[in-house]
């Protein structure tokens, strides 16, 4: 059985993170598709690290499993096929900087009057109205200004980038969410309509109680390291041979804690029995548990924790996980087969369907690889009216 | 116009933060959420800060406009009155620790007997099924072991806690993502399913290139801090009155910033003229960098900046965000009146469609606020009834 979205068709005008990122969610749920490319570069993300025999290992994440078409968007018969290709699309999604696309001739507007039944959905830093419509739209440019980094880092030392991009993440899952919601609300409308989603939104959506404590209190958070606002212990411990998260939420919890440690006389501590004196007593707190953590090995500290029925986390890095039996089992760290680049292994589809599969990876498109494909196929176009177009320079 | 899922209902058992963020994009798009809460102290969220008059600011975020119904599972009469929800619900979502909903008889495979149109979503921290399954679920714990620790924060530093819930976040969008698929393959199976999704692969798949690096070279990805492993100057500089973040991708970039910074001889200077020796001397870069920045304030580097067409982000906090012009013209800090606590700012939908509005934002309920509405109006039990089941403790 094909994905849940088999059938449908996705006309992909996107790039780099944010964009690509929610194409690939409905290329893994089965829909098929189409990334539009400029001839001779492509998407600038297929230049970036890992490269090998000329293929990036980032591309191909988030672009497992699509077509690529080149068009010049330049020419006019690049533009006449897109207007063509719409008519068998379902969605269109697109990245570029707000207006792009009007400048083009492509906007919502011109592509609705061929197919009213399309999703149009646009990504961009800010969104496509507003004062900051026109600021650099890159995720560290966002994470700095929508808050995101200010809780991010060491109390009292600098802001600091979350160490992903967070906002186009989480901008582009919102933006299949959202085109979604647009397709299932067709049944009723019979019309599509046009999707506006920015990272800047994105990212204020993700600063926890920070907003409603700001509205009630007037107090502004501040980055607290692995800390927590109303809970100790609550960080990240060194150990003999490595790192482990231990957290502790109530005061039966911090109970277990002291008898695993071994100090059974700090329950009762005055300094910190209750969570108050903890929070106040923070520092000497958190270095009485790494005096602990700090004579054991990992494993050690695990057992007493497992023992003691607390939360804790152990810190691993990227070969831990991609070596993990856990990511495994759940397919979560496949190897694709790039064509020219050989096997890589990539972060699988974290979605998982107990009666429908999610799409096979197949490895990303060569640049252009099915421009032959798409415009004879799909717009049935004669092979000599797109030997002609070649000539032109349209792909 | 009702929202995009005006007409379907959800039967919403999740608590805290990842399944209670999914359905409140269900909620923000038009569906009915039948919040299920534990009699007495319902979700546990309720409980944190900030706090007033007995309601939390952050509980209200992620349950605003839901309805709360009050059930104690252990008796069976709140048992039967679920089985009989199960019947006129779309969706079914939990977030209880694996085997629960088995324990308590109200898996999937008992639900969907009842309705095998029902789309059913666990979310966990580490997923249904897999050698991890068990281990301690709260977002910090899946952040240490996932990977995404280990390249937060600064080189050679300890590993950091992103200092937000990604991976929370990032399961709930990706859960209500595969809800809207697993609904739109009904109208071709004529049946739900069951979903699985975990924070843990959901944090996986936010490693960035790192996979495919480790993949192609061996190389284990550190922390940067804001640095980017592949691009100077890239960094947050410290100004009069502020921090910026300012990033360079290309050649053409570092020229004009050095023209911006009136040290155009630096454009040439062999330390920095390559992207390869800015890296390498990258200590010395920012240290330049930071020279500029930190004799202006943060308004005249922007200035020149922009007039460079260079990228760059100001770091803001909360109360600037709170406060933005462009957020609220944007409707990204909507204030609700909340039952007893008043009003409240919190951060909005980041959908906007052209067509279909997204719910106005709406209080979030009180405990049990709509036991009886949905008792009486749903299951269309008589008021006796109702009074019966009351007495016995179910609700």
């Amino acid at each position: 059985m094909g994905g849940v979205l088999e059938g449908l068709r996705v006309l992909d005008f996107t790039r780099v993170i944010a964009g690509s990122w929610c194409t690939m969610y409905l290329s893994d749920m089965g829909a098929e598709v189409l990334k539009v490319e400029s001839p001779g570069t492509g998407d600038v993300m297929r230049l970036q690290t890992p490269v090998r025999n000329g293929e990036c290992g980032f591309f191909i994440i988030y672009n497992r499993g699509k077509k690529s078409i080149t068009l010049d968007l330049k020419k006019d018969e690049a533009k006449q096929l897109v207007r063509e290709l719409v008519k068998s699309c379902d969605v269109l999604v697109e990245n570029f900087s707000p207006g792009t696309m009007k400048e083009l001739g492509l906007d919502y507007d011109a592509m609705r009057k061929i197919n009213p039944k399309l999703v149009y959905a646009s990504i961009s830093g800010y969104g496509q109205y507003g004062p900051k419509a026109d600021l650099p739209s890159y995720d560290v440019c966002i994470q700095a200004v929508c808050g995101l980094m200010s809780m991010n880092g060491y109390r009292g030392q600098d802001p600091l980038r979350i160490g992903m991009s967070a906002t186009d993440f989480m901008a582009g899952t919102v933006t299949a969410l959202a085109i979604m919601g647009a397709l299932w609300n067709i049944r009723k409308t019979g019309k599509g309509q046009y999707i506006d989603i920015s990272l800047f939104d994105c990212g204020l959506t993700m600063l926890e109680n920070a907003v409603p404590k700001y509205s009630w209190t007037g107090e502004v958070a501040a980055a607290l390291g692995s800390r927590h606002p109303s809970a100790a212990p609550h960080n990240v411990y060194k150990t003999k041979d490595g790192f482990i998260v231990i957290i502790t939420i109530e005061n039966k919890a911090y109970a277990r804690l002291c008898k695993a440690m071994g100090v059974p006389e700090l329950v009762e501590d005055p300094r910190f029995s209750e969570v108050s004196g903890r929070l106040r007593n923070v520092d000497e707190l958190d270095a009485i548990v790494n005096s602990w953590t700090g004579k054991l090995p990992t494993a050690r500290v695990v057992e007493a924790l497992k023992a003691a029925n607390l939360a804790y986390g152990v810190v691993r890095d990227v070969r831990e996980n991609v070596e993990d039996e856990h990511s495994k089992v759940r397919n979560m760290m496949p190897t694709v087969v790039q064509p020219r680049a050989g096997p890589v292994t990539i972060p699988g589809c974290p979605i998982h369907y107990s009666e429908t599969e999610i799409a096979p990876l197949r490895p990303a498109p060569l640049l252009g690889e099915h421009t032959e494909e798409i415009v004879t196929r799909i717009l049935k176009y004669p092979k000599e009216r797109y030997a002609e177009l070649q000539k032109k320079g349209v792909f």
